[in-house]
């Protein structure tokens, strides 16, 4: 089969980690790659000498690419991917697909009437621990779920056009859908700026499932430490997701419940208690190759990729809802059934 | 001085912590114990075998003690403060103290007409390390404060009379109102029942402060580890005091911050650095007993307890509004400047 | 059963501890303490008003006591444990059970001669994590034993009369022994005296036992942390003992080896592969208390106590060992198969 | 300055991050690389299209490079050292420099009769936590150094040539020269084979220094966690440097020290007291990349590296006294004051 030849678009904090991947697989050909910023450009040039290099986005979608990958900021996600559909190329938009739903539905639909695949970077749906909490979740050994939370935050690269929700929330979202399968029926947030004022720098998120299944997400870019972390309270077990940590990222917890009278009021009373803990190994693939081989066998085989454009729409959804309700101090916000 | 006579009303699950402590302090005496439960008593009898037992409450208030101590359910608070108090007893009372801010202020008003102590076991406020940071704060070394949070799980002794709530998070209030120095004007909570269904076991709570400081607490009886945990994120440092680390509880998190211009686009972005951690070492005293002999000072001196009823009433309100908020999924709830 | 009349000597740093238990006993009654220091006796006398206090030991052997438990120093356990023994009295002695092989084995010898009990405070082959070890050895889980080696560090009391060796590493030999089910057949010790010259402040010491397996401890007083650690490394599985460790004290990792053939050098290379982990959930038994239990069971049944004297004597001649070893700049000292 | 032709020999495992660097670096060039392995050799193409390709080293010295990095099994190191230096190349030597210490004296001796650096890969004295460490020596925060330990254990490759001590404890013993400053006198070492027979997997090695500084280290290929930890005791401070560690590698540990006098037994008694702990900010810098930057320094200037061929020898003196000891069950072997 022909190598897919992709075009990269962004060449600044996370872009370097696309070229990378693409240029390692037999698949696919890092045919191009476009930065307006001439000093990433030359970096990019020594990296990747066959690459033809561009600063103009134009100049590269009326080049004879596949594909492209855009790695650039949030607010030029919309307008580029609609410039590359309609270039006729393929496109995986780094998340969030769009800043607005509407948008977002645009792209979705351009897709599919130009016959293309449209995937978003929602790369911890492609991570083995993710996969193994899905696993998990599907053969029943949690039993119900009750709920999730997530904790996303460190010191580190503060945005000015995007807040901490829509920079990094879209992660936890992502993963979310995908483990439970559905969508949140309400969402609150709140959140505060304290560096520049223009942007919220931290973030706290309520998704609230059907079934009574309740997610919190804490999101930041001022907190004193590193955490990427997730736990699952089920009715049988526990699961927590730690992406740092040294020894195994999953620890499936066992735990037993106890029922008894109190004496003293005459009402039962429950205790919970501790069982065994299990760490599995995972398999170690890297998250965003798995990315990047989806959607080049989404290129080649027709296939939809596991994060596609429906699914980049989803998660902005959520993610318009979550914002609407941090404009009004944390009032929830319903989500229709359908979008 | 004569030793202060106290009588321990409640020998359950955290009675037999006061009784220890008053038992080894020479300022007073653990003059009786009283439990409905007769096993209870019986454990009671074996450990304090110079206290009088008692079945029933109010021949322990008739009794001539000077103080008592209520470690019972939280939904007796009130009626048993009162009760001791119209019987002129001293009272120290188990957080929270009462289950209204209407009840809570009548206990206020009740101790303070009858020229009697009432204090509150608001346990962290008497701990070293909560002292440490408050210490902290006050010397400006932090900076202005930007965010508190913190998690206060575990897998354990499900409540059936009061949910997470109002169990478990009064410590994360009484400390945020220490260290804060002032009131939220805004609160805001969202929780699920799982286990039983009549109470919340899991409870998210926001806590707007002026300012724009935020403090979120996550409570819950179902997580599958242990965790005391609170951060306070300044504009200079960040503090984290981990109540179960081994090596010091309190870590001090120095940064930097670097404002640079993106070439790309044209705008000021900001970078944070970590800095220099230092863990201090902490003077090492039980939290209960400081708590326990600041009541007897409070009673023998005239001088008010650190953690006095007005300090209970304050945390009662958070309560209150947190409740009104959680019944409301999460409408933010404002609370009156003053009560 | 008439409870057994325990008689405590030595009420300084481990005493009371073994007051606490035998106290909370209800098959045995702690008749008596004694201690020269008269500040520790009315520390003694206010937690324990029951108790008969004595300054003098010779006094408490005349009582009518049945049994004696020895926490003094070190260097005094063999003429106590005589004494007690010559006064009629079953002994529990403190670690180490004497100073040299030859006062261990006059006192096994005195015991079994008088038809009384004398056990040895080996705590740790109390301990369920340790049990739980042995029991995975013994189902032939872990394979082979390769190597076992332990790290007992802490930052803390220095003692003056006997060195590190001989006040921290009777757990780790006890435990080796316990585990292996034999004697090692060559000893040896490196060690340094740095505080005030006069005892070993940290010892490495390596045991060999049949078959090649080897066990390594660390011992020291200056270390900055508190380390209780343990590790086993069988050709099947690995065992971490961790006396520490918030989550499970003891874990289970499983490994994989494959073996493939080097292109370049054509030699076979082994590679190996960790696997799962599992954390197993243990019973939260105080091995202090196990150990008196088994002592007063001892005594009232007739039963061999799984620590008794001839289990003291082992540890002592390993002990010993180790110590002509330390003072020979590190020599292996071969011990006779049988003692 | 020209930049200075890097010849690579070997491109299995270390091969290529010494490739990666130089490629990386502006002052010299990776011209060449060579490995028997067609395999390495194609993955070496792809990676690296403009450095030419060798099967053969002889073809590879007969070339016109100006130095060679030599990254293959130890005990090819001395010859191909030999006939790089025979043939005009600067030599970097992967540690250790050689199996013995005579054909490390002779590759010293050559490179100087030669004129030409000779360099060994000893990366840790490059790190910026030993830096760290080194500077508080100097700097006499410490005090007087009182022991090290380290801890360098894996589960992974298990080498067929050469055992844990050759493998592993270079990089230990190489930090211990470096802080100290000066060679042990004595070394033992106890071992043991698992795996396969031929080699030990495992390795308890001790250093004595003079001032009675004692220097324990483990390797071992066979553990089930990786750990990378070294701790220095000091009379007035610790410090710990552990190079996995998430929060800061170097932590540094104050302490107290108080003498008291026990009653009971009349003697003085120290007790140690844990202190203030500083985890502190270190620079960012990938220690290869240091050594490598040194070795291209020395071609280009003259200056002396780091770590030289000298230094190299004095690794290989202990391993060899260490080897010695080992093959005598840990027979203390005396180091000659100079080689």
């Amino acid at each position: 089969m022909t190598p897919v030849r992709i075009g990269l678009i962004g060449f600044g904090y996370w872009g370097p980690n696309l070229a990378r991947n693409f240029h390692a697989m037999p698949t696919c050909e890092l045919a191009a790659i476009c930065d307006s910023n001439p000093e990433r450009l030359d970096k990019a040039a020594l990296q990747y000498r066959s690459s033809t290099l561009y600063a103009d986005v134009d100049k590269l979608l009326d080049s004879d690419i596949d594909a492209i990958a855009l790695a650039t900021p949030a607010r030029s996600h919309y307008a580029l991917a609609r410039a590359a559909l309609e270039a006729g190329k393929h496109v995986l938009v780094e998340k969030p697909l769009a800043m607005t739903t509407h948008e977002a539905r645009e792209l979705v639909d351009l897709a599919a009437a130009q016959g293309l695949v449209l995937a978003v970077g929602h790369v911890f749906i492609y991570n083995p621990a993710v996969h193994y909490v899905k696993s998990l979740l599907n053969s029943g050994a949690l039993g119900d779920v009750y709920y999730l939370y997530s904790t996303r935050v460190n010191l580190g690269r503060v945005q000015s056009d995007i807040n901490a929700l829509w920079s990094i929330a879209p992660h936890d979202i992502s993963i979310y859908l995908y483990l439970l399968d559905q969508m949140p029926t309400m969402v609150s947030a709140r959140g505060a700026r304290y560096l520049h004022g223009e942007v919220e720098d931290v973030v706290f998120l309520i998704l609230s499932f059907p079934n009574g299944v309740l997610a919190h997400t804490q999101v930041s870019w001022l907190d004193p430490s590193k955490v990427r972390h997730l736990t699952l309270v089920g009715s049988q077990k526990m699961v927590v997701y730690d992406d740092l940590a040294d020894e195994g990222k999953v620890k499936i917890y066992d735990k037993g419940v106890s029922r008894f009278t109190d004496a003293q009021y005459g009402e039962y009373q429950y205790r919970l208690h501790a069982g065994d803990i299990v760490i599995p190994k995972l398999p170690l693939a890297e998250p965003l190759r798995a990315e990047c081989d989806d959607f080049i066998q989404a290129i080649q085989t027709g296939k939809k990729p596991v994060a596609d454009g429906a699914n980049g729409l989803q998660v902005v959804r959520v993610l318009e809802a979550a914002q609407q309700s941090l404009l009004q101090d944390g009032q929830p916000v319903t989500l229709a059934p359908q979008a």
